[in-house]
């Protein structure tokens, strides 16, 4: 069974919605179990115990989110060493585009890839103007459907790349489904 | 003389009318001279004699343009140490949201740092939804209205602190011009 | 008065000897108050009234550590739109070469740019194998001469930026004391 | 059959003897082929044909080379969407510690990263004082035994993750060897 976290932290509500939409796209890959949490609610063992994790903070001064950071500062602390290999991605909503939400996604990958994943952004676009190719972003919260697609694709990409690299299954290989991706021109 | 280049590698053309919407704003501030340069045109002595920098590139894989990395790298190699202490700041643009035009921002800052700039973003927002925090950045062309007035920001704010920081025109400091910025929220 | 802050968080104390090195730095220049805070004590009212400021970190997963990102995120929450123009550099200390201190400077430096700083790192040399293009970095504790160098020639940059910039004092520009200056090759 | 790609540019020398080691560590995994290309060799099919890379770039204006960059803006171009899920780390020697060799390595796995690479960094440390948390990084040459050994474990740690992620060989995940891995403190 493929394994799947969504970690958030949400203030105003925008990354929680991402989150749901990160969620619902990894569920869209067969035989994945999918969890969402919210950084309050998560324990280190959480973020051990699955094959995946998608991340997502609110863009806080172009950086994750003070309480994030604090998950894995504190609460993640004596798991490092534990998670070498895991596969990871982030999310990020800001006020306004240009607002520092892909630097924000890049602080939280340097996190991950701190403690040992392998981490991704998706070539794919979901609209003419809009790709997530170092994580989903947003501007305020996910209203238009694009942005929900970002996130979706996001969540399924996380889902696709542990089934193949941790599961073994060659089949869900996003090279081999093409004509269900979308690039850029 | 406030003296500012606006220098600018592009292959569509859109980060070339960034460009002159970078130059129009730096017109906007009194005494102040302004030069558009293509990486083709520009040479190091150019770099040299202005008191301050926009740099503008395509986002190419997140980062910087080969041609405007070459600029820095070869056509500026014997200028290093020759322009510490001028004011720097970047403009992007990228296929779409999303696809890496904060971090070609990035890039440029980290190259204009290493050359011993003093970088900026800018906090103001230019409509609801976008700002330039860490430079002007758009989705493909600037075509609408915000795009431009980003453009025109980053200049504009350019030519206010080389007036401050180089001329020590100290009423060009945009604290004294809080009616006419815009703030989130 | 040239006003410089250094404020700082430090949990084994090596950030902390990095703060004090900083301070004796920018001491060197004349005319020059410069106090020493740390995060527990610092205030938003402290980051509003000095004219510039390095900030130091642990390096923590690659980015400031989570009590200083809180400081900026909560603290200094209200304050935004108030700093805009001032001077920034960073320093970090992480456990070893390539564990994260120059993405570490890199984080802070965005969180200072969000809010509207002009952020620099230092082209010197502090000796054949040590430079502080970034801020200035350590690993471990600043034990050998070259990392305090390091340190000092920072807060040293910070002052004279600040007494150019802020004072209009032309003769402390870095360029006309290029003598004193350690270049690399 | 496990297959490496070590791509680099190198103008002193230092990165390429980085890449020889690199090249040395991936061929430590049993059932591996390794290939050292420099970016003058190197053609797109090269890359494509692949199942890992670790690309090393002299340390320029704390970015990668111009002449690496325009390998991946130009050469792989038509490439782009054909190599998705390719697992990719980054190495890279500057002039000096705080020189920027960590952030030349984070503009690599950028570019990496916007190809659709799965990329890595290492929580192993090789000494005392060195790590490879982005990648590998030196100072200057590579000239001590911790220096080889962080480029000999990067090269070691593609080949492992390849063997696992591509070959499902999950005998080679590093967490099953614990006893063989310096970890800080």
């Amino acid at each position: 069974m493929n394994k799947i976290l969504v970690l958030f932290d949400s203030a105003s509500g925008n990354t929680r919605r991402m989150a749901e939409f990160v969620a619902e796209g990894a569920r869209s890959i067969g035989d994945t179990e999918v969890r969402l949490l919210s950084v309050d609610e998560a324990k280190a063992e959480d973020v051990v115990w699955w094959d995946g994790i998608a991340v997502g903070s609110p863009t806080n001064m172009g950086i994750l989110s003070c309480r994030l950071k604090r998950f894995w500062d504190v609460e993640m602390f004596s798991s490092w060493s534990q998670v070498d290999g895991k596969i990871g991605c982030a999310f990020s909503s800001a006020g306004g585009w240009g607002g520092g939400m892909e630097m924000a996604c890049q602080s939280l990958l340097t996190v991950l890839m701190n403690f040992g994943f392998l981490v991704f952004g998706v070539t794919d676009y979901v609209s003419r103007d809009l790709t997530l190719h170092y994580g989903a972003v947003t501007a305020k919260d996910p209203r238009d459907e694009a942005s929900q697609d970002a996130c979706r694709k996001l969540g399924r990409r996380l889902a696709e790349w542990t089934a193949v690299c941790v599961h073994a299954r060659k089949d869900e290989h996003p090279s081999l489904k093409m004509s269900e991706r979308m690039m850029p021109g």
